[in-house]
């Protein structure tokens, strides 16, 4: 049975000061829960109704509690509860490599557009995710679900994008209305991809810093679509950096 | 002021059964009004805290109601009511032209998604967008507000898909995680592109009408993620049917 510090204890993972002050998130369902822990994720606990679709190592598996789902109720952010939920050890990941494709978030606000654009990093094979300390953060519960276990695949650092930027040697490349057409671009193998916020789009202190501006083209008669979502965005910008390797491997 | 009755038969636009029996749909915030007004979409009644921000035709001068705030708030399905709402008549639209590229959705179920995928069909010119019967109303509120305004410039038909594919004389895409590399591909002006549902992706019946099985190369070392998000996938196939088109015009 979950006590009431343990469920009160739980709960306040939903909120950023508690996980900072915890050192851990939560993530919910099979799929995502077993995706973390087939990575490098350290398990802290695993609550299910059942643990026979759970993989979980034999070294972990005194982690596992069974519960009802009415506990589970209880715990859960979502609104129709998985039958799994488990606590995972916050990694501390620091990007330092800076080479092949690095994409910068310049304040993206939506967990369900992080959570898409860790998606995209994953499947364009974008290791390094490096965000404002303005942007969402990536074990917020709607993010890691929206992630579908790709989290686990990234390495996301919150910086100070400004003093990364400013000592950054590979080119910077950002997306504005005037910047050059991104299909006529050469585009090469090693730069930082910028993309903004959702309503202001990348800030004036880093638009300074950008060496390369790029525009995706509008196609449209009326020309009045004012601009893409900031997670479509990303998946040509994305797209158009990786299309070219493929008949090269 | 707001008659109980009216107030009734605003929020009962919020289901698809009312929508249908009024031929109405509601519209949400000042942008997306403006842009519907603009359109050729035929206004109902408008509903705000003050009509100076309206850009409201002066024929339709006189279906303005001034309401307060806390009227708003009983007729609006958002969480933060908008300062203005208002009624337009969906528009009868069929699309027979079979011209250009259209757009195919077999069972998108997602608002936002299907939001998210009328302002990418805006944004690279693509004016027809037909829809499986099963696919989420794209009057539904929630679509209408994460369109922006696009609605108004799509046309959006709702059909038996099989029995459109099987009238169909152009090429029909559909991507597959067996197809054949997009990238690489010769890409036509004229085509139907077949997207999926969100947990399913091409139904069974809808893929045996496709010709040409394209698919997305995945990056990551790993090749764990599983799919991009339908929304995320359509603006890759969209740019690259469009991409070609940039350096001829």
């Amino acid at each position: 049975m979950l006590s009431k510090s343990n469920i009160k204890r739980i709960t306040g993972l939903h909120q950023k000061k508690y996980r900072k002050q915890e050192g851990l998130f939560v993530a919910e369902g099979i799929k995502v829960i077993n995706e973390l822990l087939e990575s490098s994720c350290a398990p802290e606990a695993i609550y299910g109704i059942e643990d026979t679709s759970l993989h979980i190592p034999e070294e972990n598996k005194n982690m596992f509690q069974k519960v009802t789902a009415a506990e589970l109720k209880k715990i859960s952010f979502l609104k129709t509860p998985q039958t799994a939920l488990a606590l995972f050890k916050i990694p501390k990941q620091v990007d330092d490599k800076r080479t092949g494709i690095t994409l910068l978030l310049d304040d993206v606000r939506d967990p369900g557009n992080l959570g898409t654009i860790i998606r995209l990093c994953d499947w364009f094979g974008v290791t390094s995710l490096v965000c404002s300390s303005q942007t969402v953060d990536c074990y917020n519960p709607k993010v890691v679900q929206a992630t579908m276990g790709s989290l686990s695949r990234i390495t996301i650092s919150y910086v100070d994008i400004t003093a990364y930027l400013e000592e950054e040697k590979r080119p910077i490349y950002g997306t504005f209305m005037n910047g050059s057409n991104i299909y006529a671009a050469t585009l090469p193998k090693e730069a930082v991809i910028v993309m903004g916020n959702e309503a202001n789009g990348i800030s004036d202190a880093i638009e300074q810093l950008i060496t390369q501006k790029i525009a995706i083209p509008r196609f449209g008669q009326l020309q009045k679509t004012e601009s893409l979502n900031v997670a479509t965005a990303t998946a040509i910008c994305l797209s158009e950096f990786k299309r070219g390797c493929v008949t090269e491997t």
